[in-house]
């Protein structure tokens, strides 16, 4: 069944609120084996609702609407609907006592344009709204269905998932299910280089993304429900074959959480040292809730003198060499670990910009040190991008180390 | 002039994202005066897309796509655009050199296919992109123009502000403006009582919003160029009377640049003692360029031991008051303050959650400390919401007390 969803409502064209609605429809969907191959936002305007209808109508067997049901002049969703299909506006009964009833409840009276909602198009399956004034309603015409729901999440949601779900389910034997891959380390053009010939499938399908910092492979397998899990792994199988320990989580995962993981695995605890990250690796860790059993210290040492004076870096290694350089972020490391008595101790040290830098050491230089009770390891990063980047960045190079290091992998 | 963006990505037809980019854009070209008249999402499909551009070339002399030029088989919206047209891709020099700078500055190496992203409809101007690898491009053909920009936020927004904004600004004679002034201390409905009479005007409007732990009132003018910040400044200078300092920023400004501000024109030094906050203080600080000349340390001590040893608190006080204390917040504040021998410390404790509450200290409780030359103050914060939420409030609070100190308000 091919689908599309058109939202009606001029907030949206105004860019005052963002379009969740078609998210939401299409996630669940996509569960259900339905392509939705567009989506469509456009105002209250009947002429350019209209054409969107016909459009829709000429190239989708389900369209699902969604907006323009409330009781003002404003509202003219359901009248276009009806228009456009040549249908007439018929009351019902039932639902004009539930008005009624809800203005009862709240103690007020209904006026005239609430009376409006009680009007459907002739032979609409109406789709009752517990939260709220605005039925929604289902309608089958010449092999066409349309499905029409009100604006507001907290009503379209539960009209949804009660009425609507259900109801589409018979149309469909197949599922939809997607697992996605998060890789650093390799940029976007690198992983589909090493993993071609598993882009070209059609069932599964593996397709690349960027993130912030980071790439996604998302394999989507579609088949009877009890089959897709197994299409799905045998293509991960194949993909970790080829990109290994890249992989770093699945799904919604986030590094930060998966190094927390690993330390509460593994029974260590981590410390932090922190220059050109500024806070970052510390709030990324303790945004993870139970952190404070594998995390008790971070610093941000902005200035070199907090760096002597707190974390006890030598004087002669910041002459020498200065606060952006391999030596600091070594001593950084291993001074916060034995601060902290932990058995990890990560730094950052570089400049994030934009100013600050120069021909020796340009804006997105990094240093990154993590002492272990083995030895101490320092990576030296070249990122581009803004100073929220180079942060970004900087904090995942730093957690990837301390990943690989407790899955037993290869560091530099 | 007419406008419609079409965004280009399977991702958003299967609901894995939602579509920003179309909201953003919106709001600012309504800035412009330019009425958007449809938002429309499809697939990376050749066919579906050309039938889009078909059907948007009919009915709109402006025509922004977001997404599909990366450097992957899956990108084609310049494909597709350069066939619609009729025109043959042509390489640019220029962008072919960025891209292998770009790869330079990393390190590694461009494969065959970043080069795709040096080819460009003939005729184009091509927008460059700092902060990636595909560069947008803006074509005027036959009274019509296309504008072509890259799907992540993080390259789309930067590159709409330097180039296409400007450029879309010659076509329109009225403009909107607005101006957002942000509020903290004061719930949604209060503001909105407070500010009622407002509310009800039709240029300039005045529409309260809720943001993420403040409220926003946003004022919004339509006229001549000339006349419409006087209309926003009588405004403004009305809602100031009544809310005060209350309000703590103008549009995009955040608290913690407000504060950075301050302590640049008071000369003065701040460092933070952290432990619900976990470095968000931190984060937040060095978030501003240029944060460094007035915040040298901070400290997330987040067990008992690591307040003692680094913060110097008193085992007295965390054995009599526990760590979620107003006495415990009290000498982070007053210690970090010496330790980095700052002008202002500033620190938080408390039960981010969501475990750690118990009856007597629920999740929520949070204390701020906030040391000066001359007393220190302790504020007891009730939050409530997710561990996320708290926090962020708690960082809010703490830093708007550092805001009313600097500029001579109430504290407490």
């Amino acid at each position: 069944m091919r689908g599309e969803i058109i939202s009606v409502g001029t907030e949206l064209l105004l860019g005052q609120i963002v379009n969740t609605n078609a998210k939401y429809l299409s996630e669940r969907l996509a569960l259900l084996g339905i392509d939705i191959y567009f989506h469509t936002n456009v105002g209250d305007n009947e002429e350019r609702l209209k054409q969107c209808l016909k459009i829709a109508y000429e190239r989708s067997e389900l369209i699902i609407t969604t907006g323009g049901l409330g009781p003002t002049v404003d509202d003219i969703t359901k009248e276009t609907i009806a228009s456009f299909l040549n249908l007439p506006l018929v009351e019902s009964e039932e639902a004009k006592q539930e008005i009624i009833n809800f203005f009862e409840r709240i103690g007020q009276k209904p006026t005239e344009n609430n009376f409006k909602q009680a009007l459907f198009p002739a032979g609409s399956k109406i789709l009752p709204n517990k939260n709220g004034t605005a039925p929604g309603f289902i309608l089958e015409k010449e092999g066409k269905i349309f499905v029409v729901l009100p604006g507001p999440p907290s009503e379209l949601i539960p009209m949804f998932e009660e009425h609507v779900y259900p109801y589409l389910k018979r149309f469909t034997s197949e599922t939809i299910k997607s697992r996605v891959l998060k890789i650093f380390g390799l940029g976007e053009s690198k992983v589909e280089e090493m993993v071609r010939p598993l882009l070209q499938g059609s069932n599964p399908t593996v397709a690349p993304l960027v993130g912030d910092g980071y790439v996604t492979l998302r394999i989507t397998a579609k088949g009877k429900e009890e089959e897709v899990y197994e299409m799905i792994s045998q293509v991960e199988k194949k993909i970790r074959e080829i990109l290994g320990d890249y992989i770093y989580a699945v799904d919604d995962e986030e590094m930060e959480e998966i190094v927390i993981k690993l330390l509460q695995k593994r029974g260590f605890t981590l410390a932090t040292a922190e220059s050109c990250t500024g806070g970052l690796l510390a709030k990324k860790m303790t945004d993870v809730p139970g952190a404070s059993k594998v995390f008790n210290l971070g610093v941000v040492t902005y200035s070199n003198e907090a760096k002597e004076k707190v974390l006890g870096v030598k004087k002669s290694t910041l002459d020498a060499h200065g606060a952006v350089s391999p030596e600091t972020a070594k001593e950084m490391a291993e001074n916060v670990r034995v601060l902290a008595k932990s058995d990890l101790g990560l730094s950052t040290t570089g400049i994030a910009g934009p100013s600050g830098g120069s021909p020796e050491k340009p804006v997105g230089l990094v240093y990154v040190g993590f002492a272990t009770p083995e030895k101490t390891y320092v990576k030296k990063l070249m990122l581009s991008g803004n100073r929220d980047r180079i942060r970004t960045r900087s904090m995942l190079h730093a957690f990837d180390m301390v990943r690989r290091y407790l899955e037993g992998r290869q560091i530099d």
